[in-house]
């Protein structure tokens, strides 16, 4: 019974939820971003109650034993509050991407046909500990137009309930319903479960967590998923490559923030150049602590080169660790990427026009960059104005999603009583 | 034991099919052009064995009682098969969106970003009894880069074995995997659901046929899938209407083909033109048969008219029946799409420029017309050439699906050596 009760209050909020969604598809981009600037003002004059709830969710984090690294991630300060806030003034400034029409051609008959961009309606955000997720997830649905439903970890329960009082305050001061941000009052797997059969009322669903998350997500869901599993990313340098400018895009790629996923995971050395590329990165990469794991050609021209298995070739370290190959040519350096590579960002070093071409062509990953770091994968980096996240599979967004990511597309069609055929 | 056999068998088909998509994504125009002209020429040289093929499936039919005009659906004749190699060959005719580069944009460091469009890799199709959609989805995936996956129904099971062999021997022509096109040589539940859990092996599933199939494809897909349930079109006559016109819109978009998922199923009538439009629109409806369910406005006007039910606004007859309801203002039309629409198809007739700009931007339907028949919502009629399928849920595709449906884009950055932190 008690079972049953809950699970028709969550849906009761998610139709509430969808009731809001075509309020809020409507709204002109001044008044999302009038409710923009409310919730953030309400974010900061909140600050003693979201402090307060998060100091529970903190110490109860301690009691627990997390990490230290876990137990910051959830911290909340003033200053890390005044750049929630920050965030969702930021989008308030983004370009708002619905209404756009992207496209419009006319037929023979008369008829003007076009693509209006258009919100998705509902949007399901299922995470774990960061308690910013809560407002930066709610600022990027609104402003395309979309309503959303957020289902934060358990170890942010408080922060991320005080964090949505704050973002319903300011929603309600600028007239809009406060279930166009539902934030699920549980943190249960059965009602993450429950949700994910919710095909009729949510359009699309964004895991954003550990790997056992996302599978979780994905393995149970009706709703469409946009997901990201991992970056095994290569930089290829090419026996045609500047290697002083290889050299610094290796460093960048592996050493800038090593625990992210648009850090490179293997070098690839076209075996023209290995003598005179590889001793030179190894130099570099020992002075930065970077250990490197080799094929036997490698570790023919860097002795202190650990072996590197299959297993290497395939691990996305998120660490200052780097395996490496030489290959035999261009042909090889594409069959590895296709092997191995996990479809997210690859890297190319050439000044060869023809090979920078079907390197950019014929890679199958999200983000392809010849000469330019991995580490501009990214949808700030690329001018995307916000990140809400990267998707490695195909369907709807490949790479980095933007707001764009968050709207979809209608034909309009204009016309002057056109028929399909002739009406007596 | 028999059993995981035959899985095995799946599985490995399907892995070959995998295995060819990078040769075949990375095929260019020409190439995948001959190889749809070499497709269609061995269909036309295949056609004693295909008919005879055919011969055997439609006995069969006969024998198990099928109706007539599923009889019909399936049987193929010589001008049917000449008709699905002139298919061929007109996809050969469309434009290539492989490699089309649809934006770029600079960043302020200099690189040059842009998207560039990319086959999907692997589709499978699961469709019922028509033989011509098997080589219809296999010219279109061909066409836009893609191997496709095939799994037809058990009535048309030997037909789709001749067609397949044929394209087969078109593929080999032109020295490209037969596994591009892969028909699975089995028909049962079991190999579909098998299917649907390959989400390693394959990118998106299109089902195509009744609300069954697609509903079992939905429920047990671990794959992105893109489906189409029904269409429930409204004609919104506004107050502003040009009524004659409005009447055509009527008239071609209930009775020029009442069976598609286009047709009009449901008529709004502004109340102020109620009186002027109904009976005029009732003579015409009668006069073709049109068997006409109104709102008590709506008999009051059209004494012979039977009572519209709730169900009867929901329903989609694809037959010669039609809803009509008077409503009181154009937001009252708005809501009754809203309620009772299925997002696929919606018209305004409408010489008021604001009705239209807003019935334009606020209705969610895939496609939206003004002063234009439902009848146009079709890939070819909006001019993307061939159609796949209509999809009414918003991921990837809204809409009518060409060509482009069956991509994806990847970015793409030019860059001279830029890295996101500085290297010394």
């Amino acid at each position: 019974m008690i079972e049953q009760k809950l699970t028709t209050e969550l849906e009761d909020r998610v139709r509430a939820c969808r009731a809001a969604a075509r309020q809020v598809a409507n709204l002109g981009t001044e008044a999302k971003n009038r409710a923009l600037h409310a919730m953030a003002d309400e974010l900061l004059a909140s600050e003693a109650e979201i402090l307060a709830a998060n100091a529970v969710d903190v110490d109860a984090a301690k009691a627990n034993g997390l990490s230290a690294a876990m137990v910051d991630r959830l911290t909340l300060t003033p200053e890390r509050l005044a750049g929630m806030a920050d965030a969702l003034r930021e989008v308030a400034s983004f370009d708002d991407p619905v209404g756009e029409i992207t496209k419009t051609w006319r037929r023979p008959n008369g008829l003007e046909v076009g693509y209006m961009r258009i919100p998705l309606g509902v949007i399901a955000m299922i995470y774990e500990a960061r308690p910013n997720v809560t407002s930066d997830a709610a600022g990027l649905c609104l402003k395309a137009g979309n309503t959303v439903v957020l289902r934060g970890g358990s170890e942010a329960f408080h922060s991320n309930q005080a964090v949505a009082e704050a973002l319903h305050r300011g929603l309600e001061r600028e007239g809009l319903p406060p279930a166009a941000v539902t934030l699920l009052p549980t943190t249960d797997r059965a009602a993450i479960a429950e949700l994910l059969t919710m095909n009729a009322l949510i359009d699309l669903v964004i895991p954003r967590g550990g790997e056992g998350l996302i599978r979780y997500v994905d393995e149970h869901s009706r709703i469409p998923v946009i997901k990201h599993y991992k970056g095994v990313c290569h930089l290829y340098v090419d026996e045609d490559a500047d290697l002083d400018a290889a050299l610094r895009l290796l460093i960048d790629g592996k050493t800038s923030r090593p625990g992210v996923c648009n850090a490179l995971e293997t070098l690839l050395v076209h075996e023209a150049v290995a003598g005179a590329f590889l001793p030179m990165a190894a130099e570099a990469l020992r002075a930065r602590g970077v250990e490197l794991r080799g094929c036997p050609k490698t570790r023919a021209l860097v002795p202190d080169a650990a072996e590197a298995t299959e297993d290497d070739y395939f691990a996305e370290y998120l660490a200052l660790i780097l395996a490496a190959r030489v290959v035999p040519d261009f042909d090889a350096a594409l069959d590895h990427i296709a092997r191995y590579g996990s479809n997210h960002t690859e890297v190319i070093a050439t000044n060869h026009l023809g090979r920078a071409r079907r390197f950019r062509r014929e890679v199958d990953a999200s983000v392809v960059l010849v000469n330019a770091s991995s580490r501009f994968s990214d949808g700030g980096q690329l001018g995307l104005g916000a990140e809400i996240g990267i998707s490695t599979t195909k369907l709807h967004a490949y790479g980095p999603m933007g707001l764009e990511a968050l709207t979809t597309r209608k034909f309009v069609v204009m016309g002057e009583g056109q028929t399909r055929h002739p009406v007596e």
